[in-house]
């Protein structure tokens, strides 16, 4: 970091400033200009938090960050890009991998019914809520440990691995039990006792990004999961909020190249949540891949009209199937295979 | 809600939505425009989600709500104020009310000065962070239980009742032992599995806006405290996320008049996150006043520049006395008291 | 639009209102529900902004749209997709059209170096800005008339149609003399006088989006445009203003399927502004062209380093020439040529 | 500003980087720290943007700017505040001035009742539109030079100055001759041709800020109307947008304190665009005092329901009158009188 002077500070303030960053363990670098001084930070300071407190001095106009505060998240710590497999499923190579399934766990014969669809579109990994976050309390709340039994089954069905939302962190175990990899979603992107906990439980995460996250800030909770012990964070953008009403929020794409320079983390797109709208699901979709991301995660269900959850943003099977044939020709031409 | 279907809907079309929503459990009204036929739902629609869902429809073009979707927090079902006490201290009446302290509990020399500090300043509750959300793991993350244990300590010694944060459910019953208002922080807004624990733990219950909530969605999560059997909700708008970067949040103080209209519950203003800056903390506290707020959540720490977190926007106790002195004469003209 | 009445409207209210809307030259439909009454406004309304002073009757909660507000860029009106040529380069059809040149002419050998970098590359219209918007009165403002005569020279030698931005009404036939497509920038969306000027001038006009419009704005000023006579219309998304730092503006691809979906007009995607840097210029290229667009506008630039402006965002020509070989193969795949 | 070179930049690069620096007139001073090389920039660099172009090269990571890019509108530069007089109406100084009238001129019966109306109620200044900026092409468009005259006799008849919008270069003469202070509005806060024609008019400008300016961009519009020669330059904040829809805009108080601390200009707040309803109204221009502001501009109508623009924000005159009377005892609380 460095630490700017307000014009006019006196040779006591800055040794005062200098002093203080002494004490936290770096070296000072001093740069008198015309205008003003700066007091560089030497030393490894992405840690260091506290530096920013000494804004809080009459004598220091602001304090600037240099480097990213995020460190096993970086490329710059970790040139190569992170791959894993789930259940054989490749994650983060040259393969990119598609999850779809409904918004939610509905009922036996809805997420069977949705399972085989998206297997037979060509899916990877099969998606599906059991632990619903809902605006309203009054909205359907998700079908909860019965949902995970299902999900476990459609699994088995169809031998697809299965993603899931973990929404606390006491049902980080029973949903790790169930599932092959644990969503924390866009709501719970700063809900730190539960990246604490998925940290520990042996399985990839999938974080998606807050809807009023940085590109920054949502790194720093990719940190808390290595830092934690558990390499295997998969990221997600699924759009971010801002002042345009015609969808449901804004899918932002430069995440993707900006991540990908960051970090060597891989990272999905969600046209679902992105876009808000069945009908723009298949542009974004495109458009998401053409960005440089690892793969998607796509809303289906089989019908949506009636779906308790995020019907407008679901595919029915045979747009999805549609979908995944636009795909291939498209991921070879970005070099990648799907 | 009404629907809006597509120019050029047929009456197919239109008798497959209407027969939709009557299976909902809902009559309809048919109106014919030159442009687009709609329906209106006529029930009362606010708990149901689920017509939402017809947009996935073809022939749908829209699906519009009328009536705010939270009813135990909305005005119309609750036309008077809210009002209670917490300690002797009112909330929500014509007496205003400040809770004021550090950021974080970071020892118990650091408790004790600054709660007297406030105390002697005027402020009514004592505010502290034992559990800590902080955005990089490598941040303090506070002292946890033996910080309440301080908090309780440094309350008995001042005679105020005490306000912190409480962030995941299973910690709800420990806190609310030592604690007199449980706060959920901005980033557990939408932390579902948190509003239902706290809405069973018997204390008020004070609700900071989330940094990309609208106020319908703020609202609605005090929907789900007041729908879990608590009715002691007190709001906090603590600022929102903009593209402005020269304060740290936008502390949107429309918010105000808005959330008096449309509910009783009685609201506070933060202008400690909502500027970031302590210089901008004493002007934005009057105008939280000034807009209607029923009183300030301000923080306070004897030694901003050393404090292990949000010292930059931290008052030290004589600036926040010299602030509850300006704030006096200004609730008075407010029709208020402090 | 349908007007909705506050709880408690009296007969009286009801009466009132219904013969306000009369008078304006609608019919009206009025609708009971259990909570609230909704008088139904029938006939064309999309022109009549003067409905919506209706809601400073206390008696009105609320007066909500229901058809889009343009009529002339609407597909409603207008389903097939508009085309056009100019000097022979289609704009509109399945041949997508790239655009590309320096941000500023800085001085002829600059823009004749980098004109022909950008025809050897395979762009299709030459860009380049005489008259220049900028932040700061300090920067440089543009050549201004000697550089509408540059680009006329470089267009002569390259065979290569000419863009350029005109900031003021009175500047239109000058710049209409020298350019083959006019660009309204997106500090001058909301330049009604400008838009009524370009609106006249018998040339194409490229309208980029505001960094703060709503798609629907956008729209209407488009409107302005085809209102003034003017049909050949290209609009242009390059990012809107958002939360996130790390990219200069948030390219909002959404936009793209949105507009094809709500307008016949061709869009295209400016990658250079939408993401500030070059890293990120390709990957959000290739983004938009999945995404659906007509096109793209690059800043292209033989020496960054020292350009006059937005050197950060400006590909080198040999990057320009690589990233068209490979978005060439891809434009395929989506069913376009380049 | 300081220059942040990437990880492992050779010595090569840090000599070509400070040699580019050297050659556009400044020293450099370097800093080696132990995980970034940063060369600082000496010297006076506000106005030198094209620094910012070093941002290009492949070895530098950031350019950093420490110095504010304004000079004129600076209290660094001008420690003093502002203060001048309009035909006896101060600016700036202990008093707090209000301007009052409809958003457009619509007829003479309704201008003069309406300044009638807020000059009773004690409003220093009359506003009202003549040329007006309408979203939609078929909104009402003005009276324009009828308009003006109107607010001339308007002015005659109450002894209040005039405050109206100027929309294009070409009008200021006109606009500067029936007109007080002309006002450059939020649509127009970049359209830098008409800021520099407001600059050499002889009159005071009020310079609302753009709905998606930054601070540091308001401010720098500011100062093209400084450095073209006019120091009677009055802010206006009057809303920004955001991803809040309940009301129109989002006043963004916080604004009014950082003006204060960068800028000797007096800012006045917009309460009625800010929020959108007249109901926010008297809240938001209470606030926007006790944040504050040096006055407030607001829209009264003598018949809100059949305005031809703004109506839904717009205060009748005895409601105007009614704030005006509980703002007096509020200006004297916060130190000014009014």
């Amino acid at each position: 970091m460095i630490i700017v002077l307000k014009a006019g500070a006196s040779e006591a303030d800055i040794e005062d400033v200098s002093r203080r960053v002494r004490d936290l363990g770096f070296k000072t670098h001093l740069s008198r200009g015309e205008e003003r001084t700066i007091i560089g930070v030497v030393g490894d300071d992405r840690a260091k938090e506290q530096l920013l407190a000494l804004q809080a001095l009459e004598s220091v106009e602001n304090v600037v960050r240099i480097l990213q505060p995020f460190k096993l998240a970086s490329r710059e710590a970790h040139p190569e890009s992170t791959q894993f497999r789930i259940h054989g499923v490749p994650i983060g190579g040259k393969q990119l991998v598609v999850m779809a399934g409904p918004c939610s766990v509905e009922s036996r014969p809805q997420l069977l019914a949705v399972a085989e669809g998206v297997k037979a579109g060509g899916a990877h990994v099969l998606r599906g809520g059991a632990f619903k976050p809902r605006t309203s309390p009054y909205a359907f709340q998700g079908l909860e440990e019965e949902g995970l039994k299902l999900l476990h089954e459609a699994s088995k069905a169809t031998g697809l691995p299965v993603v899931t939302e973990v929404m606390e962190p006491d049902k980080v175990d029973v949903v790790a039990e169930h599932a092959d990899i644990l969503q924390v979603g866009a709501r719970n992107i700063q809900n730190f006792s539960l990246l604490k906990r998925v940290a520990e439980c042996g399985k990839p995460v999938l974080l998606k990004r807050g809807m009023s996250s940085s590109i920054q800030e949502w790194l720093l909770s990719a940190e808390y999961v290595l830092a934690g012990g558990n390499p295997n964070v998969i990221l997600c953008e699924r759009g971010i909020r801002t002042f345009e009403t015609s969808t449901r929020f804004t899918l932002d794409l430069n995440a993707i190249p900006v991540v990908k320079k960051l970090s060597h983390l891989p990272v999905l797109v969600d046209p679902s949540h992105g876009t808000g709208h069945w009908e723009y699901v298949s542009a974004m979709a495109k458009a998401g891949l053409a960005a440089g991301a690892d793969g998607l995660i796509i809303e289906v269900h089989n019908n949506p009209a009636e779906a308790l959850s995020d019907g407008p943003q679901s595919l029915k099977p045979d747009k999805f199937g549609k979908l995944m044939s636009e795909l291939r020709p498209l991921a070879e031409v970005l070099g990648r295979s799907l």
